[in-house]
């Protein structure tokens, strides 16, 4: 059976191998360090620098397939790898649209789907010229929103002036920084969905449902499938939506696309990530088949699963770290949460405490949304915040 | 959180890595060779004896609990664990039943649980006396079946002879290699069911839906879950017979009891096995927690999760080694199954093939059990004998 080559080392690459386990596959993992996340479960570990020619090219020898739990490898050694037979998926050429938002803005709006106005910003006035069309901070739009091209993640990366000046004074201190910047225009939203498809080598594309998404502070909190009261016109808009830019960013592997809904049931493109995404996370137990399982049948060019949900609702609370941790030990912090909540399945990324880092998420499925929100969010709170008594 | 170690390298304790990662453990495995099935996917991984007691020391340090995919551990030696501290589950005391046959007869016949006759045999005149007793090869009871009382599995250790000559010399062949024996009546059943429970080490019980099991030369081939067609107070009484076995039997962790159904609708005790089981597997995709999460949760004393099944039907069938393996290569052959059965959900356990080798199982889950177990039988042979075109 094949050998899948994972770079990163995260929760997302943890989680692929509880799904490469039983698929009967060779996984193998580049870590940073023998602690990191999914360094602690592989079988085979690799340390060593994602930044480093070497250090891929080890990793990839006699590979199926490499593939990633982040979008920061850089895209040249990617190349290097590919004109060396190794099949990278998703390849750089998509992987470039999930790592620059400028350049996502651009292509995505090329293809005729909705996008905020935007504008790459090199300059000062190019940020005052901006900030008329928009109509300013108070404008139609909702404001304007100032965003980092590359290497923002969960909130980072992403700024919200109040004022002309405000937004003039941070361009020229980010500029001065070498930090690549866009604006857009903000998108007042009613709420955040995430239409979230899988497509292999070969071009089958499956779509799960499309999922309410809840952030905190830029952080995703919660994701509820299938999305509330979607209506099933816009539902089909999103998937097929999902499907298109998987096609015509030729993304292998699985493709979230986060969307705005607007007040008045427009869809509007926020992101795009080629991998396994927090708002996937509750495929793991309420779908036929995983985002995880998914993505490594994609990346082999293997056929697809079934996105069939298994329940009528399936929740997911992501446990993020609060101010400090409980006196109460974690594991009895997640004793307690089963002793109370049977149904709740609780998933836990091996990582230690730290204030509003992502620690492991809690998915509850059943035939009440208001039940399954409630059960997983006060567990996810438990394990991070304990209380009760 | 705590260390689990898992004495035993084979699939079961493969199985359960994928759900220990995701609970967050810190799991570590006793393994034969770093090719065996187990040994391949976990981070921490010992290579040694689990005969050895100085490697289960080794393995045991710092573990919050120590536990097995076999019964084949010398009980010395994990009482002597346990006299230095270890948790080991489940305990010595309980794990006899599942490694002697003749103790666990005796035991559960104790119980007033239903067994069929059976008597220890140390000589020929004890067989022939059992023999007259039970009225012979083509009695009322079906005829003797002879078993070794430890060592046995998938069919190995048991013989049925079709006449006295055969069974007298039978024993005394045996008897002259040292192999314990017991005899009992074969009971002449009209199906197999298993009833599995776990208990954690507080005395909590959870029991599963009771599966209808179909074995081939005494390896189990099918399971379907529930059991079709099982009449409430039937199903209710396995239910609580393998509860009773468990508390009894001061059982930790995952307890099978096998069981034969009479033509007349009786129950009777076949085997105990205290580990996940064979006819558990389909409860990694038809229900809310996996009997490898459960026997994790059970040995650290946590609560034990809901047993509940997700889909009104759902049927494992393992993938065994044919007579030989088809030209076509593995990979391909489980890419076609997936092409044909996108709902299939394929587990695979790293081994190299061989007839008769247990190298996987499939599971299906569906609202028509004859759709679902068409779906599951053919894939599961597909990816072991190919065919199609």
């Amino acid at each position: 059976m094949p050998i899948v080559a994972v770079i990163g080392d995260g929760q997302l690459a943890r989680m692929m191998h509880t799904e490469a386990i039983e698929l009967g596959l060779n996984p193998r993992v580049l870590a940073g360090s023998v602690d990191a996340s999914a360094a602690q479960v592989f079988g085979d570990v690799r340390i060593g620098d994602y930044r480093d020619l070497a250090d891929l090219e080890a990793i990839a020898s006699g590979a199926s397939a490499v593939t990633f739990d982040h979008e920061h490898v850089p895209n040249e050694h990617l190349q290097a790898l590919i004109d060396a037979g190794v099949a990278v998926e998703p390849r750089p050429e998509a992987l470039l649209y999930a790592q620059d938002k400028l350049a996502q803005r651009t292509r995505v709006s090329e293809l005729g789907a909705p996008v905020p106005r935007f504008a790459g910003i090199a300059s000062v006035a190019d940020a005052s010229r901006f900030y008329d069309d928009v109509g300013g901070a108070g404008g139609a739009g909702g404001g304007v929103c100032l965003k980092a091209t590359r290497g923002g993640y969960d909130g980072h990366g992403v700024w919200f002036p109040a004022t002309r000046e405000e937004f003039e004074q941070l361009v020229e201190e980010l500029l001065a920084e070498d930090v690549p910047l866009y604006a857009e225009e903000k998108v007042p939203f009613k709420r955040e969905l995430s239409a979230m498809v899988a497509r292999n080598r070969s071009g089958d594309v499956v779509a799960w449902p499309v999922v309410e998404s809840r952030q905190d502070g830029g952080i995703c909190r919660v994701a509820i499938s299938p999305a509330p009261g979607l209506e099933p016109g816009l539902q089909d808009e999103c998937r097929e939506l999902a499907v298109r830019i998987a096609r015509e960013l030729d993304v292998t592997g699985v493709l979230a696309v986060e969307l705005f809904q607007t007040a008045d049931n427009k869809i509007v493109v926020n992101e795009l990530a080629m991998r396994p995404h927090n708002t996937g996370h509750w495929t793991q137990d309420g779908c036929v088949t995983s985002q995880f399982e998914q993505h490594l049948r994609a990346v082999l060019d293997w056929p697809l699963g079934s996105a069939e949900p298994t329940a009528a609702y399936t929740v997911m609370v992501n446990t993020l770290g609060g101010e400090s941790e409980p006196d109460m030990p974690m594991e009895q912090r997640v004793s307690e949460v089963m002793r109370r909540y049977p149904q709740a399945k609780i998933h836990l990324y091996g990582k230690s405490y730290r204030p509003g880092r992502k620690m492991g998420h809690v998915n509850v499925s059943g035939d009440s949304l208001e039940q399954t929100l409630e059960v997983a969010e006060d567990a996810a709170h438990f394990i991070v915040n304990a209380e009760w008594k």
